[in-house]
């Protein structure tokens, strides 16, 4: 099997022009098939200020509102997504960009609040089928999907979603055709034993450790969603996942940085 | 040869929720080969006002500074494209949204300022190239591409592009494939010889007549670009263009509605 890298980039790295464009170069220079997510940054949170929307908050939660969903629409599918692909084709990478939307490449539905409080989030979607067909058929075009994290509910509904989970959804659907490998790419070296030390970076996560972490308590909380959907994935036919610095793409791809999450 | 319908919808229709949806619907419909290029419409313009950018004009026409850009590139590429797509999804057309920088599906040129006054239009973007064949590889998979007026010079830079030209374009381009029908669909039922008399539609229009009527002013000054364009796009191979209202697709397809622009 041919592998197939995912590279999902935390708005904190869209946010910084240098070192998204750090970034952009050396995922561009990837020698193989690949596929990039984004986040969202602070862009939309910025927008949304100027245009004096309020943020609706619920339970220290931030609502996606009908006018939150148009802002995180232009913003994340399209002004960082747009410069996104037109920064990679400048690079040689062949990109397209793409919502759940677009040829139906991500379904979803609309969050459904739980008992018994039973919040209602907005316009939040849950992913239930990527359509791997779509995404192979661009691969093998020699083409680089990069998906914004929007995607629809095939009712006409755009929903706003985790580019998290978007990432390992992708990577996982994508392990029927490819050794997949999945890399969550942000501005720390990895998952660190230490929040305060930088370089106290977990080499080696498997469920084992990950469970004895937890319980110890030495994880630092804001990690543990994107553990969760690394040990998602991993439990569904990805490969290997990789946490690290967006900074040091390469050296993550080849082993020399970051954290590796594997089965035991 | 078969038939390719490219539909350009103007922002007229596409600020009109209710028009906008009732020509998606027949536009879904068309059970051919098709191709939709959206205009922009009002929505930059009110962002912009909102967010307290002043609008740069120099001998009245506007000119696309950076901040200009970033709202049409949120606005025609993220909001406008990945609705109306989302909805054709919906009506089941399986659309894909794209601008220019997509797989490098338009690549253009930064407008330069003709002597004597040389404007500068800022991030305008003239087209060079048409990418046929990846046009043509997503009509053989039964995707529906929909192209917002946003192109790239490949060099990382997003350029603002007229959705009329970039239709004549695309038309023009996949003439090597298909006999390829334009249609420039907007909220009049076609080039009127009365512009206060809605009905006084000129059915056809050869190259001959068109001179006639600019020589005797009988034409509205705002529709020559427009048919400027059309005979730009028979010249270059387009079979036949048709201008007519978005609300009467079905009749414009076939015959029964609009101003026909053919060869003499």
């Amino acid at each position: 099997m041919n592998q197939l890298i995912i590279v999902k980039i935390s708005g904190n790295i869209v946010d910084d022009d240098h070192a998204l464009q750090h970034f952009l170069k050396s995922f561009a220079a990837i020698n193989q098939a690949k596929i990039l997510v984004h986040g969202g940054g602070k862009l939309a949170t910025r927008m949304a200020e100027t245009m004096g929307i309020q943020q609706q908050m619920v339970n220290g939660r931030r609502i996606t509102d009908a006018e939150t969903l148009k802002i995180v629409t232009m913003v994340y599918a399209g002004y960082i997504n747009k410069n996104i692909v037109a920064q990679l084709q400048q690079y040689g990478a062949n990109a397209i960009g793409l919502t759940g939307a677009d040829a139906n490449a991500i379904l979803a539905h609309k969050r459904k609040g739980k008992m018994p409080d039973a919040v209602d989030y907005g316009f939040v979607g849950d992913i239930d089928e990527v359509n791997a067909v779509f995404f192979n058929g661009l691969i093998q075009q020699l083409l680089v999907p990069v998906v914004s994290p929007i995607t629809h509910d095939g009712n006409g509904q755009l929903l706003n979603t985790n580019a998290d989970t978007i990432a390992q959804s992708i990577a996982t659907a994508m392990s029927t055709f490819y050794e997949t490998v999945l890399i969550y790419s942000f501005e720390k070296k990895g998952v660190l034993l230490n929040i305060n030390n930088p370089d106290s970076v977990i080499p080696l996560i498997d469920a084992a450790y990950y469970n004895t972490l937890k319980t110890n308590q030495q994880i630092f909380a804001g990690m543990i969603p994107k553990l969760d959907n690394a040990f998602t994935a991993i439990e569904q036919g990805v490969a290997k996942v990789i946490i690290g610095n967006a900074d040091e793409l390469a050296e993550l791809i080849n082993g020399k940085a970051g954290t590796t999450i594997q089965h035991g």
